[in-house]
């Protein structure tokens, strides 16, 4: 590997995992269609943390207990429990002693304080968390941990919900320092409805085993996040459970050191390169999503405004329905970039479908429509909008809005 | 009729007419499908005039034009041409031109200054408006103007796009003053798409014999507008050519004068039943929609805080395609709560659906499951949201969201 080489990969079979971490999943009984539902991460010689979490002001049981007890410990964590098929969220105090419940044990399994043991849960907000299913099976997810692909495939799959594919990546490369150790960045997450984080998404796990503190973790995390999972939406709603949890088991025996500005820039590429896979994996698999839109907003004033035109287009249920149809209706990407609340004049807009430019200085361009047609409808496709105000762009994924995402979601719950 | 009796009226048998107002229909080609695309409304005697229009920096032609028109001439008004099937919008120059050019011919024809003849359009954006089929049937327009119900119902026809129905709306009340003189609003309106009206809706035109001046009117439309039109959406989506006209001809020989608080006062009960029940007809004809959502915000610390939150619930697609499902998933409402940027304390908050309370202190209420779902199967159900911050309400219409909605917006262009 050259000097700033970044080996990325995410298919299953090739993924790489980094050394001390194992992992294993089962089946509780939570999911009602008996699929596995319960997924265990484990550091036996423990891990720093970093942590992101959900914005939104209704937060589920799991992200309250998981952030007290970062705080607690100063970030350490031994294990990472999480189940699917019910988020506990909207379920008072009972949902909080359920979760401290399936901490407790979890952490007696393995003779640490119950604050060292991360709990998440993801799946119907307001049922009561079945956390006796949970305990019960404690013991045999422990016996059953791996550190195999096949092992990080079941934990993939155990947090799945209405997603139906796991999402992986993972990171390699080759510390300046320390003798040239190679370094691991492995990501697991989850998400397919409810997807606009403004933190963090759904669940996403990152596992390193590069060995640095909790306080040197938590900015690379966060500019991870800025650039990946917070540049994307599917539906504009953004989860009550959203965690990012980034664990570092310092199993590779490269410090991240002060002066070492090479190895953690190495760091910061491969953390960046797999949330934006696993961005992309999200958004790919959105509910119902044919296709996925890769939004480029550029000449903004600044990020934020860029961002928040970005976000306008990428809500708007005429936008994406449009998207839907591989129908190149450009006027409703230029009514909601004139309706977004920044200051726009629309005869300085351009918007390009592709590599057409379908509007020039606010008003038609002369374009073919077949091509435009056929872009849209492919998997993924390019959609560009020039604001004519600065230097500032962002790239922003989201999907279309199809009959598939509403018949998925009418019909979640009941 | 008692001293505050309005008299509302929806069937387009039943309503009743201003006097001074007459009001005729064409098919002039604009519509692929050949149906009427063309309408006028006169006002022989002249009539004043208040407006409101989008606040979406992308601004149709004719609302330009029209904006400009009503400042030249102080809020006078002889004649409103509307056409459907092209909104005149991101058109540019030529598109102010062609807009221009109509109002010209039809001064020309009633013999009164361009500025006199209001124009509207409607329909799909960035596509040349063909002025010439327009101007080829003015005079046919003109010609076949009456004051009468069917013609009235003809021009609520015109300007449809893909509603279903045409939205007309009368309200009469008797004078305090002048000899207990009759006094009569009628509204008509369209809009099925695109709505979220931020100052007004898509297009929606009130007629009244009182007289009085624009001065006048401007405050009487802005708070009709603000308890109705502005207290709706479909899909969040602001046009670019919402407009709302209030013409007044004085045929009724009712005066508004200062003194007179009492005739003012019905004056502006009318004019809020005309845009509330318009309001209800848009919704309830949404594209693809199945059941209209009456959302009661309340217990609110402000009028606008309520208003956030309703936005934030009623375009939020998981909330709208839960109820797609009759599926009462508080959790989704909670969440889009949670996420608005209000600081809800969770545990305060109650949801109702129907007249169950779902949710009380921010978790699940025992309720009967069956009974929310037939509430919500119903063509219309009122869901209840407290907020436990203060003592503002809002009334907040708003839809579900569809498979047939993507259908029809999927394509619309092509």
């Amino acid at each position: 590997m050259s000097a700033m080489r970044i080996d990325l990969r995410r298919s299953p079979e090739k993924i790489r995992l980094p050394l001390g971490f194992s992992f294993s999943a089962v089946a509780a009984g939570i999911k009602v269609s008996g699929r596995p539902d319960l997924a265990l991460a484990e550091a036996a010689g423990g891990a720093t943390a970093a942590a992101l979490f959900t914005k939104n002001r209704v937060v589920a049981a799991p992200v309250q207990v998981g952030r007290k007890s970062l705080r607690s410990t100063g970030g350490r964590v031994r294990a990472v429990v999480v189940n699917s098929g019910n988020a506990n969220c909207a379920t008072g105090h009972a949902g909080v002693q359920a979760c401290e419940q399936v901490c407790g044990d979890t952490a007696n399994l393995f003779s640490v304080p119950a604050a060292e043991i991360f709990p998440s849960s993801t799946g119907i907000i307001g049922v009561r968390l079945p956390a006796e299913r949970i305990r019960a099976k404690l013991r045999e997810l422990m016996a059953k941990r791996k550190a195999s692909q096949r092992a990080v495939l079941a934990f993939a799959h155990a947090i799945m919900t209405t997603d139906t594919r796991p999402k992986i990546a993972s990171a390699r490369f080759r510390a300046s320092s320390e003798g040239s150790k190679e370094v691991t960045v492995l990501g697991i997450a989850k998400g397919a409805g409810m997807i606009h984080p403004q933190m963090a998404t759904m669940l996403l796990y990152l596992f390193t085993d590069v060995d640095a503190s909790a306080r040197e973790l938590q900015p690379l995390l966060r500019k991870a996040c800025d650039q990946s999972l917070n540049c994307m939406s599917i539906d504009g709603d953004t989860s009550t459970n959203d965690t990012v949890l980034l664990l570092a088991s310092g199993a590779s025996g490269v410090r991240i050191r002060a002066k070492d500005v090479s190895t953690r820039k190495k760091l910061s590429v491969a953390l960046n390169a797999v949330c934006q896979s696993l961005a992309e994996q999200i958004v790919s698999d959105g509910e119902g999503v044919q296709h996925v839109i890769r939004l480029f907003v550029e000449q903004a004033r600044s990020r934020e405004e860029a961002l928040l035109v970005a976000r306008t287009i990428a809500h708007s249920m005429l936008v994406k329905t449009a998207w839907a149809g591989a129908d190149p209706n450009w006027g409703r990407i230029l009514a909601a970039v004139g309706r977004c609340g920044v200051p726009v004049d629309p005869s300085r807009v351009q918007i390009f479908i592709g590599k057409q430019k379908v509007c020039g200085n606010g008003v038609a361009s002369a374009f073919d429509e077949k091509q435009a047609h056929r872009d849209l409808a492919q998997p993924v496709c390019d959609v560009r909008v020039l604001l004519g105000r600065g230097r500032h762009a962002i790239r922003f994924l989201t999907t279309d809005l199809t009959a598939e995402y509403v018949r998925i979601n009418a019909d979640y719950s009941t």
